[in-house]
């Protein structure tokens, strides 16, 4: 395992260089490919997203295969991302979290710390006491939401490796699944995200990023 | 307004050091203060933070005051980040988002974009839709979801400048609210972020990352 000391941290002016470069890519050149360590990395991100107790309710699902992508269009108000960007990522939640995912995340923990499963049991009894105390639909809701923690890791990462991505959350969750067989795997989709290289001529890339000023978002007690 | 290009992106050695580096940080230095550079860039982060529509449904509060920090410490199971990181982020969401928010960001992308706020209005009636078609609850869990895209991004952001941090989702919300005075302001707390740096004796911070083998959560299609 890396250490990563201060010395090869990243500067202030570099990250904010890179979050000033992003932007949600409408228009991709679909000759351009993401080079494959900037994609291994890209992936690794999404692998080592932080979620609440570290229980990552969800997967990853990455489309390769074209045809899947042109069925996936229509089901995403045609738009040309979809198809055209090099990598296309479904971010799925776990469906009807419960005391089998815990029990998987604790074997393992046990595994990947080398330490007899026992040793977890309190761990384990905390979280299962968790999971139980929320009705379903606030369980689903609380996984949901450790899938956007992912989304802002992989947008950031991608930033940080001058790789252009596109966060696309209208696209017909339901024809999605049924599209790429979700249900039975016990997945259902949330959104997607696009990356790759932006077009030339993607007019979105020149215009100035709104957002609020940091005294109207932000503010010190 | 700055671009990056591929010659200041992060190498992914880099990114992935970073990303291994990070844990949620359960013991903090509280001698030990972010540089004030790299406290910038993290606020200017978040500030930056993408979102659905760009709509950027909450605020961030930042807790300075010691006697505001000892009294949330009891709301959030005592645990000692809440008063030793140097810094605590309150992640609070938009209540109620509605048809008023989606006037404001209009006229601060007219503003931004220097552009008549007529020449948005197909645009805003699409984003007004959008709010009015989603049922309060769908709409506030809609919010909601985005400041876990802010949290990704923080947390990343954090971990590339070599910044230590701790999400902490276990915390009374209510209690929040009430302790800093966010229900007359229009927002509510969902989670909190503590930034710092570890301790050194921070046992957490050696055991090592606990996630999933790569083809467990990440799937080709």
């Amino acid at each position: 395992m890396t250490t990563a000391t201060v010395e090869n941290a990243v500067s202030p002016e570099t990250l904010l260089a890179s979050l000033r470069w992003r932007y949600a890519t409408k228009k991709f050149d679909p000759e351009r490919r993401i080079p494959a360590e900037q994609w291994d990395a890209l992936q690794e991100a999404l692998v080592s997203a932080p979620s609440s107790f570290g229980l990552q309710p969800w997967k990853f699902f990455v489309v390769e295969d074209p045809a899947l992508r042109a069925r996936l269009k229509p089901a995403s108000w045609d738009q040309s991302q979809i198809v055209d960007a090099d990598k296309l990522v479904v971010f799925a939640v776990r469906k009807d979290f419960g005391a089998e995912d815990v029990e998987r995340f604790v074997a393992r923990t046990a595994e990947v710390r080398n330490v007899p499963a026992e040793s977890l049991e309190p761990y384990k009894q905390m979280m299962l006491g968790f999971a139980k105390n929320l009705a379903p639909a606030a369980r689903q809701a609380w996984a949901a939401r450790q899938v956007y923690i992912a989304l802002g890791v992989f947008l950031t990462a991608a930033a940080a490796l001058g790789v252009d991505a596109c966060p696309m959350e209208g696209i017909d969750q339901a024809k999605y699944d049924e599209i790429l067989g979700l249900s039975g795997k016990g997945y259902s989709t949330l959104f997607v995200a696009a990356a790759g290289s932006r077009a030339a001529d993607d007019k979105y890339a020149t215009l100035a990023k709104v957002r609020y000023r940091r005294e109207q978002v932000l503010e010190t007690l």
